[in-house]
């Protein structure tokens, strides 16, 4: 008798069990057509790059949660941390093969190894979606639309997409005096939620000084609808700009769509220490703020610097998907289910077996999910087995219902019995039912 | 200026563009689809596991092919280099919110080392099917049920599931007296396609005698029909009992849903050096045999054992993705397109982006894949970023066909111009057209 291995998965990895993987699965299909409809294509990269290419400029942050370790031709090698930076090279290296503008669509897993807090996995699934090769502001709306309609599509109940743009937050800065200082308050303002309005005065009082500090929280105040605030945040700026202007464009095409519920133009959104340079957005379902963005993104001047000398202006947006089922499964959203299965052939008798799967032929052939019980045993633990599948009809056939070519139905919700019925019969009780 | 760093992908690893991924995902939801019909759940373990886990037992060979590493935590990690040992973990940790038998589907990347030769890649997708729980013919058969449908929804052409059941095989070297012998015996006949008939009888009178070797050669050759060669083996073997009953009932399984067509007893089918103790197949493509077998699986005494008391006997097999994709491209089968946009929206005025994201939103509510040019340029680079997206349609609008609430639609392929249609007029068109 050999030792017995603990069968024991690492800290911030998950199994995922069947119901949860077909929620996944249903989630990710929906967003994969919805992507499609606008016109997006999906690719795919590695999930180990060279870890040169995977940490660019560097920065200590994300060397430290990086898997990298030296495989067996010595190459010093890394696990893929976004999708990102894989894209970038991915324009880089692929850009004779391609067209521009290019949409893609990536869902697929990442690996940071971070401290496993609430929520955070070290093994995750990110949803990208950009646009690269224009700077058009009908590029920025597109983007818009589509983390509206994904969320649509998953039923997300009552969310709102906050936008803001970081050219004004500059400028702003600038007529201050103190852009300089900008990426600290930056990652200050983007702060507030977390540590509150108190504690951001007292940091920007820091930076700057008293007065400063509140035309900050002045400007990252949010008023009473779009053009108010944006007329706020441009006066405060220094007057109309290219900024200001996209952002007008913006607001009249979510108009002309007849969409401005859904959309707040938000001061204060600032994606901290994010490569963007223009439009911000992030995305809160109002029922669970607590939760954090659920889908985010915004502008970014040029995707392959580091890889390629050509300029590459882009516009894009990330579901974060763990964190949206987390939420609509708080929600009651989750569909969840143990299978597809709609039907169930009970084994009544081993003589039967070829029958019975000619049967469950018979119902897939008609579309319907139609599994075989493969062990003739006790009705017992047949139905017990249909239970923990959810499957919400069976079918019984013992070698009398063979000879007169029926099968007897059973609903196994309402524990209601459809007898002796032909198989054209029962294909169409089945369609009653389901 | 900073320097620009190579974007290049390691050795064996491979960027999927966009017509690639799309055939991708359209045989990885087809296979899906047809896995559910059979009442098959999907799972998802992780990429990382510990290394402890995924070596079981440990064989040389493994174990040099593996990515494996030291994690941040100091943990001896591995990439997985199969689905197969992460099923098994997987049920012996799982198992207490499991019924049985539990039927699962997994498609998903693993990694291994290994030379890239001819079609070898380190990061590669496998497909695998697996029912554990139950030793009934029954199962066998439906996973050869699956096998077989599956490549029909794939619309594979002609090809052929070759099946043999190694307790035969044994049984037949233990009336010879040579049972000791089987690994190494097994290893050669599974050669025979490889190095031909002559080194294989050259390598079996090594390990037996030429008497011996001649007796191999001949069990291994399969007769006209299935039935008389399922009646040489039970001679060979010395007689009737399970296994030959157990080939006799999957065969009777196979003619009460008239599929003989498609199935073959093959007994110089073994799976060389896998864990299989019963039934073992293997498929070929009629067209293109020298790809070797794209879906090869078989039956097994114990999935867990390595981790777990409880014995969970299983059948199931794997669908070799890349190797099906490649052999389905060469024999002119793959249905790759460079997008699945229907119709594009050309750009003609900026003061219309408004209007042409309206007018793409009415077809995308009409089912259609639609997108919006985002520049406002000539038509000429906008005809060609279309011809690059294979669109087959385009709407052209313009300030005056605003005004009077039409489109003007060109049939791209056939370059026909249907002009001044209504919205109405346009979608009805478009569903002509398509």
């Amino acid at each position: 008798m050999s030792k017995i291995i603990e069968p024991k998965v690492l800290k911030g990895f998950r199994d995922f069990l069947p119901a949860t993987e077909i929620e996944r699965k249903r989630v990710i299909r929906l967003l994969e057509d919805n992507f499609e409809s606008y016109g997006f294509v999906p690719i795919d990269t590695p999930a180990l790059e060279y870890s040169e290419v995977l940490l660019g400029k560097g920065s200590g942050e994300t060397d430290k949660q990086m898997y990298r370790f030296e495989d067996n031709g010595k190459r010093d090698v890394s696990l893929r941390f976004d999708l990102t930076i894989p894209f970038a090279r991915f324009m880089a290296k692929n850009r004779k093969d391609l067209y521009l503008p290019f949409k893609r669509f990536h869902i697929s897993k990442v690996w940071r190894g971070e401290n496993t807090q609430r929520g955070r996995y070290r093994e995750f699934t990110q949803c990208d979606f950009d646009i690269v090769g224009t700077d058009s502001p009908s590029a920025d709306f597109e983007i818009l639309m589509i983390m509206r309609s994904s969320l649509r599509a998953l039923d997300v109940p009552n969310c709102t997409i906050h936008m803001s743009h970081r050219g004004i937050f500059n400028r702003f800065l600038n007529h201050l005096g103190i852009l300089d200082q900008n990426v600290e308050i930056l990652r200050t303002v983007d702060k507030l939620a977390k540590i509150g309005r108190d504690e951001v005065v007292r940091l920007l009082t820091e930076l700057s000084d008293t007065e400063k500090a509140g035309k900050i929280l002045d400007f990252i105040q949010k008023e009473e609808g779009f053009i108010p605030t944006l007329e706020k945040l441009e006066a405060l700026a220094g007057g109309p700009a290219e900024d200001t202007q996209r952002l007008r464009d913006i607001y009249a095409y979510i108009c002309e769509l007849g969409i401005e519920d859904g959309f707040v133009l938000n001061p204060s959104i600032t994606r901290g220490l994010d490569y963007y340079t223009g439009l911000v957005y992030e995305t809160f379902l109002d029922d669970l703020p607590a939760i954090g963005s659920v889908c985010s993104g915004g502008r970014y001047n040029n995707l392959a610097e580091l890889y390629s000398k050509e300029s590459l202006p882009g516009v894009g947006s990330s579901i974060g998907l763990d964190r949206l089922m987390a939420g609509l499964e708080e929600l009651g959203q989750s569909a969840s289910k143990a299978s597809k299965t709609q039907l169930i052939i009970l084994n009544m008798d081993t003589a039967l077996i070829g029958h019975y799967h000619s049967l469950a032929d018979s119902f897939r052939k008609a579309g319907y999910c139609c599994e075989v019980y493969h062990e003739t045993k006790k009705l017992g633990p047949q139905f017990k087995f249909a239970e923990a599948k959810s499957i919400p009809l069976a079918i019984i056939c013992g070698s009398n219902e063979k000879e007169a070519g029926t099968v007897n139905l059973k609903d196994m919700t309402k524990r209601e019995n459809f007898d002796a019925l032909t198989l054209e019969e029962a294909l169409a009780k089945a369609g009653e039912l389901l």
